[in-house]
């Protein structure tokens, strides 16, 4: 089995954008990844953040339905705390019937601050025991038994002919499709101590390892493998997804000289570079890269060489490769999209690439064994 | 101005359909409308209901985005007890802007009662409340000003720069498309003595009005213009939305022939005829036949009579005049719309005859005029 790729739709396009130009170029982008090849596209879920505005990833989804063929989608992720469980629930498993099992699901706590506050919190901190509770509420919803229960922030029940038999109706199953068990549930992490591989491992969930350096993906790894053992599942290297940024062109110059025009250099200095900082997520990259420099420092030539796979399909398998051998093998690489609507072709061209030049050519060890 | 006409898709379809059987007919439905000349597409809201199937109207408003040119399409109705309303909020505003306003907004408190257990309440009397205090966090989220309130059933708040500098983003504007004031809000009415058509009055949404008999007809156009007035606003016939039942072939006897073989006439056996029986809806469409019958015995020939639009186009529009010059103009029709998936054409055909030589020849009283 070859390495899969995979499409993280952020979706990273600048303010500027209107909410129509978004959605109409990631149903587009998801079309030519579809037919390229790829294996999943996630579409994030965000509710203030200029940067990353999509807020129903649902929409991109249903409007792929038809328009798709084999890829899988996936909200990456739902914000627990943001929703009602039991509406949450039925619209996942709606959504994964209409998709025809293309589907699975990312769940999320919430991790930004204004969105925390749009939605009246006073802080993340109250976050993680909100999206306990859903998680519990939706799979019990998901169990379809007649029940009520009122939490401690949430409430849900399930309707039985029993319940309320003057209003009976007959109910629709708007299960996962497939069953609940079908449903493959997946969680990203970013910073090198995150919770949520723990959590991920404990549950059977899948991990998503957002790129911070090798530290931090052997960290991500170990996290969830030794989760995933000590509840007594085999954590397998080929549901281990990682995320990376990829341009890819017939040079290493002309990649180069792609990446730095492209949407991807652009949120890179308006934007992520910032939040990196900040959140002192370059420490394990600058350490792999064995430069001495402070993250602020950071300029086009080291995001070049050591944050974006940048380069010719043979330089870009090369560096998955020496990549892997590192940190051990995944299943999937997943790119992240970057605004490509003033100069698609460049952008399309790289994508297509990855699907057919690179992944097929990877060597990637420990795929298979745990 | 002629009247116009609109689709609401409830949807209607017996539950032994999938939710992509359901989707793909209703894109394909909208796509058919879009070209014929609708105005306005509504889908309903439900999570239990297996004969009304689409818990998540967002779906397919997103999917006909692309496949759409002129029609407004809206959900009808988001039922506001069951979502956050800051996540409520911004997901209108965003798809709004993604329809580039080709979109209007339904609101109710949620009406059926294995919805309400599925979302645990004990009983419907507890959420007109909730929608209460769902709307005011709504509208202040779309006021953009920071704010953070705690309230009886939800939260919600905005951020700025001042309320969390440190973690300040720019925030996105998922405010509905050309602001606020353009967005037109609407409600459903369905038994005589609604409470919504006051609602609606007294805020200026827009009145919607399932299909009960004269009687019903009027007293929500009473009932609304009242409200109306009665709160500074002027009531005008054009924004009265009445949905109906209608079938429409070659001959009178061809449509009945047609209407008894189709998914209309399968949902009145199967499924409204007992709703209606139960919860007293047919009384003044007996009343206005001027049969003496029970609500039980009605059959084929009732419905096809006295409930269904059944005709050849000259005869629908005979038969709307007539009911116009009882009630009073309204600016639209609505049709429901029933499970044609088998035998799409007949159906397919009907509603292309309304748009086209039905609509543009009824003349309406009162349009224009309070």
């Amino acid at each position: 089995m070859s390495m899969q790729c995979g499409v993280f739709m952020t979706p990273y396009n600048p303010p500027s954008r209107t909410p129509r130009q978004v959605f109409d170029w990631a149903v587009n982008i998801a079309q030519i990844c579809d037919a390229a090849g790829y294996a999943d596209f996630m579409i994030g879920e965000h509710y203030t953040l200029g940067w990353e505005n999509i807020p129903m990833p649902e929409a991109i989804i249903a409007a792929c339905a038809q328009t798709t063929k084999q890829m899988r989608f996936a909200p990456m992720a739902h914000l627990l705390p943001y929703h009602d469980p039991a509406t949450l629930a039925i619209r996942v498993g709606w959504l994964s019937q209409v998709m025809e099992g293309r589907y699975f699901l990312g769940v999320a706590p919430g991790g930004h601050h204004t969105d925390a506050i749009l939605h009246g919190f006073d802080s993340i901190s109250e976050l993680p025991k909100r999206q306990l509770e859903a998680l519990r509420m939706i799979e019990r919803v998901w169990e379809r038994k007649p029940f009520k229960e009122k939490g401690q922030f949430f409430q849900a029940g399930f309707p039985g002919p029993d319940t309320m038999p003057e209003y009976w109706v007959e109910i629709a199953n708007n299960n996962p499709f497939g069953g609940r068990e079908k449903l493959e549930i997946a969680v990203t992490a970013l910073s090198m101590n995150s919770k949520s591989m723990e959590f991920a491992g404990a549950r059977n969930y899948s991990p998503i390892s957002f790129f911070g350096g090798t530290p931090q993906m052997k960290a991500h790894w170990d996290t969830w493998s030794k989760a995933m053992e000590a509840h007594g599942h085999v954590p397998e290297r080929k549901r281990f997804r990682v995320c990376r940024d990829v341009f890819i062109a017939d040079s290493d110059l002309e990649a180069k000289r792609r990446y730095l025009r492209s949407g991807m250099a652009q949120v890179w200095h308006k934007y992520l570079k910032e939040i990196y900082v900040k959140f002192g997520l370059f420490g394990g990259i600058i350490q792999d890269s064995g430069c001495q420099m402070s993250p602020k420092d950071i300029d086009d030539d080291f995001l070049a060489e050591h944050v974006i796979l940048c380069g010719s399909p043979e330089t870009v398998i090369e560096k998955l490769e020496a990549l892997a051998d590192q940190v051990g093998g995944w299943g999937q690489i997943v790119v992240n999209q970057h605004d490509s609507i003033d100069d698609p072709k460049p952008w399309e061209e790289s994508l297509q690439r990855l699907a057919k030049e690179v992944c097929p050519k990877v060597k990637m060890p420990d795929i298979g064994r745990a």
